[in-house]
């Protein structure tokens, strides 16, 4: 790429595991769901993202017998490269984990995980450093997916900000707001449907993200 | 509200026109559905976006003998408060029209004139009056609408940008710049699969939307 502006992704993995293809297809598609699939800078997708994984067997450990210990590994591999993307996101200056419970099925908890982390007004909120609950339910709403308004509870960090759709009895900004000041934050949305969960990894959105995507021509 | 940064909007018209609920209801969905339900600033929905038309009847004249002439001035009036909403959007510098025809359905090429709407890299790209045609196909592909790559063709103004999914023989840079420089910019894409079409309305993407979108609180 002469100017890859676009965050184009080329992931490649190497093992000497000695496994065939149709396992280790199988392998990389169930660590790809839980890891790349799973993280947005700016909802944009790249023309030309890939992950290949190869594997040389030149080990000789057999990939049918240590199948459960070779999926731990690639997963941790495959989610610690997609965070790194994440953390380097455009002008990113917080890494941010949504995590969505209490949704239909894990698909809409995945959904409204997504549109949650891809909302230009919460991305700016968590620049701002600021306990904006208003933007998630917003985000929430905007997902299409059930939820349940009266149940909702949202956790910054690890202070309750909101319960039962409204502000929690014993909300603390300050700590919100300590929470939010770190360059990593947490948010959890129980949004009282059903089992579904499901978690999105995404980071703020800066002036940092216009000044490369606006200014690289000047 | 005491910190309305979430752009909610209502909407009141009036006419002294004699017509019925029934009459008014179906009017005012189909003027909604091609100007309110066509803007995006940022792809966030507010809370509360409200539009109320009232008919007093007063000036005696019937809806049912008037109903189209009522339907064109019903629609003209929703478009301009519509795209007054885009033209005061947050940081917006450019009004920007998104036409997307020869797709699947009609609804099929909202979905993507939205998505290129949406697309943070195509907004950037217009702030920096920049002709990056490769960050409308990209949009037009996370779509997950039909397209045809190989018979895709992009207009900005009346520069042909793009045909047969590469650039056009004759493309000018410099005079798609030139429209890119205005604040009135159009976008058609063809994207090559049949006879839907549709519009959509959106701005671009600067400083000034982090500005008030991160900095309200300081």
């Amino acid at each position: 790429m002469i100017a890859p502006d676009m965050a184009t992704m080329l992931a490649f993995v190497f093992t000497d595991l000695d496994i065939g293809p149709e396992g280790l297809q199988s392998a990389t598609t169930r660590s790809v769901d839980s890891s790349f699939n799973r993280i947005t800078v700016d909802s944009d997708a790249s023309t030309s993202d890939t992950v290949l994984v190869f594997a040389t067997g030149t080990s000789g450990v057999s990939g049918d017998e240590q199948a459960v210990a070779f999926q731990v590994a690639l997963d941790s591999v495959m989610l610690d490269l997609a965070h790194q993307i994440v953390r380097d996101g455009e002008g990113a200056s917080k890494f941010i984990e949504i995590e969505v419970t209490g949704a239909a099925s894990d698909e809409a908890a995945s959904t409204i995980a997504r549109s949650i982390a891809d909302s230009p007004l919460v991305k700016t909120a968590m620049a701002a450093e600021d306990a904006n609950w208003g933007r998630i339910v917003m985000a929430v709403g905007k997902a299409g997916e059930k939820a349940d308004r009266d149940s909702l509870r949202i956790v910054i960090g690890d202070e309750l900000v909101a319960e039962h759709g409204q502000a929690a009895a014993g909300f603390d900004e300050a700590r919100a707001t300590e929470h939010l000041r770190g360059d990593e934050v947490r948010v959890l949305v129980d949004v009282g449907v059903g089992t579904g969960a499901g978690k999105v990894w995404t980071c703020d959105l800066t002036h940092g993200y216009i000044e490369i995507n606006a200014g690289y021509r000047s």
